[in-house]
Formats: C-alpha cells, structure tokens, sequence
C-alpha cells in the first residue's frame, strides 16, 4: 500500500453528476469540508445499482486520507454490485428543522456529503487491515487496539470496498427560515430553528460481560457526549 | 384520489430484491414495523439511477396510508430521474453501536426499512395537497395548521412524488455484542452496547419573529425529546 497522503486543503473538482443543480448557495468547494461532513457522521448510505434499479444500504464507513473504504459479508450482494462499478456513498447530518411561516419554506439545516465513483474491492493484505481498522476506528474510537484484532478466518469472510473522494460534493444549510416579506410582516406564526442533535447514552455492558471490568477510557469520553463533541476529541 | 386505506396488518410480500440474504434474522415481516420505522425517522435517502449511475439523496418524506410522498423542486434532477423510474427509499434509524470483544463482531443496533418500486409523479391536485401535508406534518407535526398553506405559485415552484408501500424490507438488530465463546470466556476486552439517540434542543426564534410570539404547543411538546418519544406523542 503506498503511503497516505492527505489533501485536505485540495479543492474539490466538480464533474457534471458532482455539480449542484438545486440551492447552489449551499454548496461548499473545500475538500475540508468534505472530511468534516465525513468525519462526524456514524454511517453513510451506500447506492449501487442492480438489475437495473438503485438499491440504498446503510453501512459504516471509515476514511484514510482520501479513500473512504467499506466492509461487509463477501457473500452481500450490495458489496459486490459495487464493485467495478459505479457507486453513490451520501452521508448526511441534520441539524435542524426549520420552522417556516409558510411551509414552503420549510426546510432543515444539515450537512450532506455525495461521493461519486467506481469502488475497487481490496485485494492487498496491508491495506485491507489498515481499511478495516479506518472503519472501526472511524465508527467506535480507540476500539482496533482495545478489541481482538481479526484473525485470517475473520479476515476470508470480510470484504473490503475502497473508493476515491475523487468526485464528490458538499451541501450546508445553517441558519433561520428565509421567508416571503409579506410572511414576515403578516406575523401569523412562528418561525425559528428546533435544533436536532446525535447523543451517545450512558453504556450497557454485555450481560455476560466478565467481573471487574470498568468501562474503557475510550468508551467514558463518548458516553453522554454528542456527536460532533465525540469526534472531534478522539 | 381514493380514499386512504391503512392496511398494516397485512404481511410484507417479499420479492426476490426485497428477500434478506444477509442476517436474516434481523428482518422483519410485518407491515407494522415497516410503518414503525417511517413514523419514527426523519429523513430518508432516495436512491434513483442517472445515466447508469446510482444517485443517492437525503429528503424528508411524509406516509399516507401505504403511499410514501416525497417532494422536491420541479427543477430538480432527482425528482425527474425518479418519475416512472426505479426508485429505492431507505430510512435508517441507529439505537446504539456495539462494542464486542473482537473487531469482527462489531455492530450496531439499528432499524432500517428499504422500499424499492416505481415513483409516480403526483398530478391530481387533492393529492398533492394531501401529500404535501403528509410530509410537513411527519417532519414537523401540527405545522401545516399553524403556517401559510401553499399559494399556487408555490404548488406549481413544487413536484411530488407518490411510491406504494408495496415492495420493502425491514431489518432490526437489537441487543448486546454477540462473541465467539472463546472471546467471552478470555475476557480480555470490554463488551456492550453504547446507545445512540436523536433529541431535540430548545427552538431558536427567529431573529425577525414578531415581538410577543411564544413557542407554540405543538414546538414545546417537542422540544428536548428524543426523536420517537416526539413522534409517539402526536
């Protein structure tokens, strides 16, 4: 596996598909922030297409440097519709409902990422651990060195996708509702943001879990933290 | 349109596409766990293919006895593509990530619904008024009342999609990390569950809200709770 280079401050490079159509406004060029869009969520939806109809999974993901990478069962039909072929990986966060005076202006604040591309499935041993450990780290922090670590059993059974952050593109909506002036001057209802956010609850150890084990240091940052807090401290 | 028939009581007919390959004993065959996992999200993630290509989108969505709606810009891309064209409609809710004593085992508790069919673009008028509603009112309960209903320019500015409840998978996983018996018995590493929640914060007023607007009962009864708490009590 060749050495990972970030390229974080690389701007993005719309291709046609990867262009914005609808509320350019809430476009964003920078390769950061894709990677922050990336680096938040949980999980991302993975889109191939079989049979001639799209077929949307939720997943988890990992990313090292600008390759976001997969896994799933070598036998799962998703994986292998995608790879080789043209895949949509979208991950998307909401952080808000905008109340509106009008419902047409009802929308919500969020921050979605849309990758476009071919997935390549992994072959090389290397990066097939260094894909894996992306995933579990990206998903549950410092787990890869706290858990046993796949055996060459575990590792047969386990496929891995990897696809460039080549074509993508970022949209963020922040803020309060944008009504009609005369909505406004009306006065008739009310309008604002109800914040929506993602929080990690206290946790609930296995029942067969063994005596005497406290809840890791990994796991004790996260507890009752919010999404972006979480992330952002690992 | 006809009048709204709600058959949840009626089985899942699964199809070839619609029929679990992997954990299978994660699905679920009840029309009502299907209903139970739209009530309770969000947004969903629209899949359609645009020019052999899988697209996936986040939008909100609304459910009208066993039609979906979903709506977008008469302008947009996605929403032409999904006309008279396959379609796939996923919702994802994450309960928790599960932290086993080995990598592989690692999971998480989720409840996920996919629909796959055929959208059809809303014409009949009394429809799209009842489809549109159906969206405000599943993502922002008891705001089509207290807003500005759509004008006919805004009816025009707006299409919407219909997609029968027909053809769709349900998949849950719950519980604590499941462990090869080895890994249990070494009781090297922490094991369980970190649970996962969507709440609500407190509404932010508009910056332009006219003076003397209170948060109206249908935001309070909202605001700092969990996502399906909300939506259970409307």
């Amino acid at each position: 596996m060749s050495t990972v280079t970030t390229t974080r401050d690389r701007p993005l490079s719309p291709t046609p598909r990867s262009t914005l159509r609808r509320a350019k406004e809430r476009g964003r060029e920078d390769r950061a922030d894709l990677h922050a869009v990336l680096d938040e969520a949980l999980i991302c939806h993975l889109g191939v297409v079989v049979d001639g109809a799209p077929r949307v999974l939720p997943t988890c993901y990992g990313v090292l440097g600008d390759v976001l990478y997969l896994h799933g069962s070598t036998g799962a039909k998703s994986l292998s519709s995608g790879s080789g072929t043209p895949v949509c990986v979208t991950v998307t966060l909401i952080d808000g409902l905008i109340y509106a005076r009008s419902v047409f202006h009802f929308s919500a604040n969020y921050r979605s990422a849309v990758v476009h591309g071919t997935a390549r499935l992994v072959t090389d041993q290397e990066e097939r651990l260094a894909g894996l450990r992306a995933i579990v780290e990206h998903t549950t922090p410092g787990s890869w060195d706290h858990a046993r670590q796949p055996n060459p059993k575990e590792l047969a059974a386990t496929a891995l996708l990897a696809l460039d952050l080549e074509e993508a593109s970022v949209k963020v909506r922040t803020g309060p509702p944008i009504d009609d002036e005369a909505d406004v001057e009306s006065g008739s209802a009310w309008a604002g943001v109800l914040p929506v956010r993602t929080v990690f609850g206290e946790p609930e150890p296995a029942p067969d879990l063994a005596p005497g084990h406290s809840v890791p240091e990994h796991l004790v940052t996260r507890a009752g933290a919010e999404l972006g807090a979480a992330q952002a401290r690992v």
